[in-house]
Formats: structure tokens, sequence, C-alpha cells
């Protein structure tokens, strides 16, 4: 789905990678990149003098740049037109998530990236197991896949906290749905609606998810989720999903039916002839 | 999200594993496991003599068998009682996919079984990249997930084809979704809600999904999927998604607005104390 390797665009305007880089930038200055960032480029992404990247940041918007000049520890880059100035904030949408085993994380820190979420919380429970978690390598997994994605922002990621906690300092005016067990909640599609349909809804489009540890949430927990105004529970059908398999499939519904999803494009036809 | 080591059931019920062996069973009969298998209980899950686990087929369905003796190259269970006959089919989801990397696509198969997928179709287009699939290592990957996820069937897995060969076989009267770059389609979730209500939808609880190679389609293929009256194309938001992000996410708004995540629970209070 990546557009970078296009061969329909010009070769001029063909963009070999993005990155991440503190803007804003003036057409023609230079820009220095570290060795880190200059090795990838060389020796990684193998592009040549003359290659066109882009860099980018959440405030300021993105940037074409020329790759100049390698040194020995170092890049230099000549700064080209502006793409697009940093736009209007998307949805405003955390992940509350049990830490899971570290690749699955690791996964499920990537595709909510993509999937457009701007604040990831771990949150330990009853059951959650898995060891220490490494917040910053999760923080470079979320950059890499932001610049992947075309995404000027990049989730916050913080270190674990217990979910009671996260749960007791909670804004009331955010939403928050749970996954549970499909035979405890109502199905996701009409509460996502419903929840759109709201009057003043519009306050809403900041929303959060939460997803359990593998072993699930226990009775005690789901009695105190029951209790609180702002989550509504909800089910993912008759199958048992994996942790991560649930916290993608419950981000791209919200985004579906209440997030950034819902604009449109040119196929203006009726989905199907009957 | 497993229930398996729910320590809230008692232990008698709990079921250590769920193990695919064609059925059916009788209260009371001995089944045989073979070496790997046996293998597996004992020595990866540890389970001592006396535990309990399921085994299941599709077309009978599921009963508990507790562990009655290991041998040297086997195990010995005993069959209990019926946990639940086959049910009737649920909606018959196929995935049409262009391979992408291995450990991707593996985890795509993974996703797609928890997601009730049917069928896993694995299409050549212009943009495919990446070498040989190995189609038993992906059945193997399905099995395990269908037994983890507490599916009775297991999504049939064939070789790669090319896309054009087999959208020129399609059946015309099974509606098919591409996911495509989302300047050029209209959002999911109206178009799978149009989708269901259209007089006769119900013909259509059979439907598939495409996504194609991390670079997209090309062109041509795009003006060529355009033509396809049993065809449309949808978009996914405004960011690029990776090919495994956006197979999770189109089955995920397929089974919450069209399939078998329509079905309710418990909780019928509205969604949110506005």
């Amino acid at each position: 789905m990546s557009e970078h390797s296009s061969p329909d665009r010009p070769a001029s305007e063909r963009i070999a990678t993005r990155i991440r880089h503190p803007g804003p930038f003036e057409t023609g200055a230079t820009v220095r990149l570290d060795a880190d960032r200059a090795h990838h480029l060389r020796h990684v992404l193998r592009l040549a003098e003359g290659a066109t990247v882009a860099l980018f940041d959440a405030a300021h918007g993105e940037w074409t740049a020329r790759v100049s000049a390698y040194g020995k520890r170092d890049a230099t880059l000549e700064i080209g037109r502006c793409r697009r100035a940093a736009e209007a904030a998307g949805p405003d949408l955390w992940l509350l998530m049990a830490p899971i085993q570290r690749d699955r994380l690791e996964t499920v820190v990537e595709k909510a990236t993509e999937l457009g979420v701007t604040r990831i919380m771990l949150v330990a429970t009853a059951r959650t197991q898995g060891g220490r978690v490494n917040v910053d390598r999760l923080g470079a997994i979320a950059t890499a896949a932001a610049e992947q994605c075309e995404r000027l922002d990049v989730p916050a990621i913080a270190e674990p906290m217990p979910l009671e906690a996260v749960l007791r300092a909670w804004p009331a005016d955010r939403a928050l749905i749970a996954a549970v067990e499909a035979g405890e909640a109502r199905p996701v599609a009409p509460v996502l609606q419903e929840m759109v349909a709201i009057p003043g809804g519009a306050a809403m489009r900041g929303g959060a998810v939460l997803v359990g540890p593998e072993g699930g949430f226990t009775s005690s927990e789901l009695d105190a989720l029951r209790k609180l105004p702002f989550l509504c529970r909800v089910g993912l059908g008759p199958r048992v999903l994996r942790a991560d398999t649930a916290a993608v499939a419950l981000l791209a519904c919200w985004q579906a039916l209440a997030g950034d999803w819902t604009a449109g494009g040119e196929d203006r036809r009726p989905p199907f002839r009957g």
C-alpha cells in the first residue's frame, strides 16, 4: 500500500524515505543528519547522492530534501519545496493495552501508529504477564511506523501504570470502549454508531479503546469496568481473539465508524449492482 | 482474551488446550495422539496425566478429553462430554492477499483465522514481491490459530495464483471489497452498510476482501478492478497502511458490519451517558 516505490511517479518526485526531523525548513537551506541516519540512508537504503527524501515534523509539516553529500559520519541534505503544511489534528484516539509478549506488543505499536492512535498507555491488570517493557524501543517502532505511513506526528507511549490508577484519573468526557467477551456485551458496530450520533458527540471525537491481557479481565475487574459511566463494553464476535488481534480490530472499527476513515473519495457509484 | 487459563473456572472444567482431531467421539471412548501431539502436551504445555483438553473437528463438534496416559511415543485420551455440536456455518468470508514478507504473511494468516476467514487465496499482482510461499507452513499456522480461537473449522489455503486468473473465474454473486488508496474510493463503513442493506443481500453473506502488495496496485490493475461489477473499491483512511494492517483492518470492518460480530450480548443500556 506504500507509495514510496511507485513506478508511476516521475523519478524526480520519488520520495525514497520519510525522516522525522524538527523543522521548520526554508527552501534551499541545508540540514545535517547524524551518523545513524546517514548510515541508514547510505548503507541500508543505498541512496545515492542526489536522491530525494522527505523531512517532517508534526508542528510544521513536510518538505522534500535532496541528499547533497555524504560525509564520514553525517549526511547533508538540501531542502526543497514544502509538500504539506501541518494539518489540523486528526481524531485524538488513545489505546489502553495490557502489556503482552514482546513481539506481539511491538506489532500492536506499529499497527496502532498506522491506525492513527495518538497515545498508547500500557496498563497492568490482574492477569497481565510478560516482563519489563522497553518503552524506548516501542517509541522507536512508533517513529518508524509514522515515517512509513506518512503521519506527521508520532503516538506518545508512557511507562506502564496500573489500569485502576489510569481509570481513577480518567477525563469524564473521553469515551472509552473496552473489548470483552462477546456474550457479555453489545456488538461493536452499533455502539460506535450510537456514540457518533449522540448530540454533542463531536466532543467525543477524542476517544479511547481498552484491550485486556491474554487471560482476559477477572470477574472483579469486569464488575469495576461495568460501573464506569464513561466506559462501554463491546464484543468482537464469537471467536476468542488474541489481545493483539483485538487491539487492531477494535481500532480499525473505531476509525471506520467514528474516526477519520469516514471522509470520502471519488467512487460514488452504488457499491454493488444487485 | 483467551479463556484457557481462567482461574475463575473450576479446575475440573479447565481446558488446557484444544486439539483438532477427526471425530465424532463417544463418551468413554479412547483416542491415541501421535508422537508430535503427545510431545506438545507433555513437554511444551507440561500437562500431567489427568489434565483435561478438548478435541474438535468442523463436521462434528467439540468434546472434552482427559489425558489418561503418556506412552513412549504417544498419549492416550479418554473422551468426556460433548462441549458443543458442530454449529451452522458462520459467514463464508474469503481473503485475497498478495504474498508479502514471510513473517508478516504468517501474522495475517493467524489473524485472518481468528477473524473467521474461511478461505485464503494468495494472489500474485504486478508489484508482488517475496519469494516462495510455504503453503503447508501457513496451513499449520492456521490450524494452531483455529485451536486457540475456539473455531471448529480451519481456513483453506491454496497455492498462489495470478490475481487476473482468480478474477476471471470469480463467482458473480460473491461481493468482493478491495482496499485501495483512500483518495480513490469511498470509505469502507458506508460501502459495507449499503451492501448489507441491498435486497437479497443475504445471498452476499458470502463475501471476500482483496488487499494488494506493499507497492499497491498499478494503474492498469486499478483500471481493470474498476470495471468488475462484483468488485467495490474502498479506502481505509488517510494514512498509508501496510498490506498486513490493511488486511486485518478490512476483515475486522467486514465482520463488524456485515459478518458474525453483529449478534448481541447482555449489555443493552445506551452506550454513553451524554
